[in-house]
């Protein structure tokens, strides 16, 4: 199965692919001076194309029958996931592709719940009919994480056995606990093999978990933006993070009354973590040190740079929309997330269950998950004979290239999925 | 004037030099592999040398007689400067140099004030008897800048007009207007002309603004790890730091009693400071995901990995020491600070005051100020046909290193210092 890979320049970006496999990816991504221009103005891009109708998604419930295991001993009654699909599965099952999301993320991936919603799915770009991940060929499901605020069992959830939100006595989970969720939810649509499973960043986490975990279970995973262990620079801003929430004085060790969170110190969070998704680039060209509204600095310390508008308005925004408590559980999670870590160290054994074949995505200015992780990850897949192929796109928008660079990313993985789809068929 | 440069490496540093200028620079650091396990114990570091005695030096206050001008258009009466000094001025006057400190420093740059002291001033390493910036040699000055909560007048002292310190109600100052205040102690001192002007970091914006203020009033000067203006994400991570401290109830917008100041909101600020003067790779070597004091996850929120606790306890040291309203006014002043800003942008015409000749240095792992920032100044001092030495020295150790690589940056700096007084004299 090792096959000899090589090293293509192809105009704008740089693959990595195992020869013979993916012809298709060798061609230039058209339109990108356009696209790139779209991305400036929003964080979240829509791509219009002709086949795009109101695209409609439904949220859905699904409670799993018996209590939840978890890494830290405990267990889990009544663990509610909230999740939502996108196309038809296919009789034989074999068009299944689950989508794991971020931090911040939630089920709604795709499409709108109703037709004047204004915004669409954290991935509406990547995912829908047409879209590179289409919803006309492939069943799509995107599932709120455990531990999450979206509708999924967290720590905002009541405890069955005391009657009272669970807040701080909800159990420590790990990024294993999450996919063990998702498993369940699998097993309850009648899905015995995933075609692939797909995320960046945190979610590209839950891949490689899902890889290690239950490598029967899946045809392909598409890790993006992501790497095998949080490094001691991402635990140390989780940690400065979840210090400014517990200066704000609403945080009250997490028993806050729904209506007064701690939204001072999530929003500092959530600014940090931005910076972090951000390249030096990216902010340069979209802020530079361009004034909000003004000639000249103000002498005070309201706003005076457009980048400190910018960031208050992302603070502002996540607090209506997130829950300080499960900002603490989840990144924790992830803090905790180093599969080496079960095997001594070693990264060539913690990835020896991997069966499926792999398309790991860095970008180029990502330096929250630096491309150097992402070769560590493929070199330890490729020393256990795993069918990898490697790309970094070069990018200056930072960690955020996975939500924004959708036309290049998009080719590569609209390929890879047909690729392996054919192969499953086989 | 102009010269031809050229790029020498010499073994583990890159020098780019005006051929013929300095000789002297290109020599290797010897003992380096001993001073770096040295580096890691300690970030304050002391070389042992045989020379050393008990070196003490005491601490001064100016009285700024009139009232100091400010950016802002207000002005500050009855401002003190607390300074140091150490070794002897020389008759003719020709052996000053200023040393501007970082943003946390004060003006103990060396020695201690009594033998028994636990720790000397915080650029012991380089100043002193015997060392790169040598007191038998010259005569060394150090203030702690307008702003500060050091000894010079700052938001905490009490403003003459009301009787009561003036926390937020003190101007927005510059680093212009600290450079200001440090150019009345130079005239106070009768140093008519400095030999040199070092610093790192927000030092570094201090002496740039030494040589554009007062181009007339210095042989020579020394930015170090620094930018001609503060980048967009610096920006960010400052305005990050002042919303933590804000979160804190205990800031009380600036009216918190001295017994009780914003503790938390300081520390979160002071800790997301300390990730930006790391690098990945020192934090990944100094730390890894290493368990502090246990063998597995705690499965809590309190302190699992070392670099938790290591942020923590850098947080609560700088509470004891630092004043959270000075840390607004001074991360302010170095938003503020764009020379290049004042020309519409032309950092050639911004820099076409500077007479005195510059060594820069950069550090190759400095994220904070990478060494591109200081590569535009050094093209613009040598379109401004300024002699110009600079040095990206390859360092592991982040912004921090202008503090730790004191063996390689002092041999830099002393045998520039050499030359420039050599031509001084001359």
């Amino acid at each position: 199965m090792s096959r000899p890979v090589a090293k293509v320049r192809v105009r704008s970006y740089i693959i990595r692919i195992q020869t013979g496999n993916v012809d298709g990816f060798i061609r230039r991504p058209a339109g990108l001076s356009r696209f790139r221009h779209c991305c400036r103005q929003h964080r979240r891009v829509e791509i219009s194309t002709d086949t795009q109708q109101p695209f409609i998604t439904v949220p859905r419930d699904f409670k799993i029958p018996e209590p939840l295991p978890l890494d830290c001993g405990r267990e889990l009654k009544e663990v509610n996931i909230r999740y939502e699909t996108a196309g038809e599965l296919a009789p034989d099952g074999s068009n299944a592709i689950l989508i794991a999301h971020a931090l911040s993320g939630d089920a709604h991936v795709c499409g709108r719940h109703a037709p004047g919603d204004r915004k669409p799915g954290w991935w509406d770009a990547m995912i829908g009919p047409g879209r590179p991940i289409d919803t006309n060929r492939y069943f799509v499901i995107c599932s709120n994480v455990l531990g999450g605020c979206s509708g999924s069992t967290g720590p905002g959830s009541v405890d069955p056995d005391t009657g009272r939100p669970y807040n701080m006595s909800f159990p420590v989970i790990t990024v294993r606990d999450m996919v063990r969720a998702q498993k369940r939810l699998i097993d309850h649509l009648g899905i015995r093999k995933l075609l692939s499973v797909v995320g960046g960043s945190m979610g590209g986490m839950q891949v490689l978990e899902w890889a290690v975990s239950y490598p029967e279970a899946m045809a392909s995973f598409v890790p993006i933006a992501t790497a095998c262990q949080f490094s001691p620079q991402n635990i140390a801003f989780d940690w400065v993070a979840r210090e400014a929430i517990k200066a704000d004085p609403n945080w009250k060790n997490g028993d806050y009354p729904p209506e007064s969170p701690p939204s001072k110190g999530l929003a500092a969070a959530r600014m940090l973590a931005h910076i972090t998704y951000l390249s030096e680039e990216s902010m340069s060209r979209k802020f530079g040190r361009n004034l909000q509204d003004k000639d000249t600095y103000d002498f005070d310390f309201d706003f005076d740079f457009a980048v400190e508008s910018y960031l208050q308005y992302q603070g502002r925004c996540f607090v209506e929309r997130f829950d300080a408590n499960s900002y603490f559980y989840i990144t924790r999670a992830t803090d905790y997330f180093d599969l080496a870590g079960r095997t001594g160290g070693d990264l060539v054994a913690a990835l020896s269950p991997v069966r499926a074949a792999a398309l790991v995505v860095a970008f180029s200015s990502d330096w929250l998950f630096p491309t150097a992780q992402s070769r560590r990850l493929v070199d330890a897949l490729l020393r256990n004979r795993v069918q990898v192929s490697f790309c970094e796109i070069e990018s200056g928008y930072g960690h955020d290239a996975f939500l924004l660079e959708v036309d290049k990313l998009g080719r590569m993985v609209r390929d890879f999925l047909a690729h392996q789809r054919e192969v499953f068929h086989g």
